[in-house]
């Protein structure tokens, strides 16, 4: 039987091999092939390393998984033959929130040995900059598209959020950043802590952590075309006053 | 002003500096000190590293953070001044499930620079491995304490994971990680999955998933003393026969 590993690509524009681990340079040097969300970022990661068997980077097979993947046989193949294949997304960690969760269920059901390596995740770096307490926390992927859906749905994890003691997270498309923010300080009662986190391990990285009344009040980030992570927190009642000296 | 740098710590018991990012080992060398969670596991975590200005891993001071530290000033001290610190906790990324989280709001709210790395995440990990769908999934850190407000929690967070279908994500100390295994055979109703994540990043890694039915027919790991990771997860009812062909 063969290997699945799972491995984070960066989250910068530029990949660079110095933002991963030597054991992680060793790993990729020795894969059969990559399965990838998309072929053009996948060819910008193999580029930064090095490979066995006078092999470049572009000699390595590539096999695409997204959303439109239908037959998951043509990747399960070779890793049935006896293979060592990488998974990646096209940034951050794979599997979450996004295709690769499924062809890990197949694999577990098929015996394979699958195994992952830490990488960055723009959702968990953004927690731990947001100041927020994080003994628990929901991440909920993207917003529900439908307007009322979306505002049902915010409303009833900012009531969990107080009662749990715990921040809701989301992420967004790039070109919805802005849009969402704009509507996030329309729609959020004043109370309410919203964390930004754009462009997450890029030079131009983003935090900040306000109550939406200062949100308002204050200058306001330009989110066009930036990968946002948005964190919503209401503190409980007995937390509210100690809470950032709000 | 100064810098606070949140470092990623391993998960394996010896510490090898090839899991962290060049990038990292960069970083780590020009730290002025180290606010910790504990001195020991903190010693062997600079040991991994080399230093500027003739310092070895000695040199470096420590402070410590933990779930007893009252007075945040001695560490916002030498940040105020311009000094750059780093700031781990004993295993994994720090500010999760750990005191971080409220230095980092009180350094927020006095305008010290804060940056992060990434690192493991034992949860992200094995939710990585589970195959459980992630477009979102909670965090919930430990379980909690009282058995009866156990058992209510689960069936609260069971019910949303079938309607959110969303996995619950748990972690435990190594000395109730056993028991909580055994209980949680026993009170979950066979058709919930369960995923087991113990060790992780150690060379004694387990990961598994399988429903609780199963769990109960076939041999059980022995999670005696080992830090374990829990991910409940009812997939919602449209989904039920797909799902690992369960």
């Amino acid at each position: 039987m063969g290997k699945l590993i799972l491995f984070p690509n960066s989250l910068a524009e530029d990949i660079s091999a110095d933002t991963f681990s030597a054991e992680m340079v060793k790993k990729i040097a020795s894969i059969d092939g990559l399965i990838v969300e998309s072929e053009k970022r996948a060819r910008k990661f193999l580029k930064c390393f090095s490979f066995t068997e006078d092999r470049t980077f572009r000699d390595i097979p590539l096999v695409t998984l997204n959303e439109h993947t239908q037959d998951l046989s043509e990747l399960t193949g070779p890793l049935k033959k006896g293979e060592t294949w990488g998974l990646i997304s096209d940034g951050g960690l794979p599997c979450l929130a996004d295709p690769g969760a499924n062809l890990v269920a197949r694999l577990l059901a098929e015996d394979v040995k699958i195994e992952a390596m830490p990488g960055p995740s723009s959702f968990l770096h953004t927690l731990m900059l947001s100041g927020f307490p994080a003994q628990s926390f929901a991440f909920h992927g993207y917003f529900p598209k439908d307007k009322n859906n979306r505002k049902e749905f915010i409303q009833t994890i900012l009531r969990r959020s107080e009662k749990e003691n715990a921040p809701q997270l989301f992420i967004e498309a790039p070109y919805r950043s802005h849009h969402r923010f704009e509507e996030l300080l329309e729609i959020l009662s004043e109370n309410v802590y919203l964390c930004i986190g754009a462009d997450i391990m890029m030079q131009t990285e983003f935090v900040k952590t306000a109550r939406i009344s200062d949100w308002r009040k204050n200058a306001k980030p330009n989110l066009k075309k930036r990968p946002t992570v948005f964190i919503l927190y209401t503190p409980p009642q007995s937390r509210k006053k100690a809470y950032l000296r709000g």
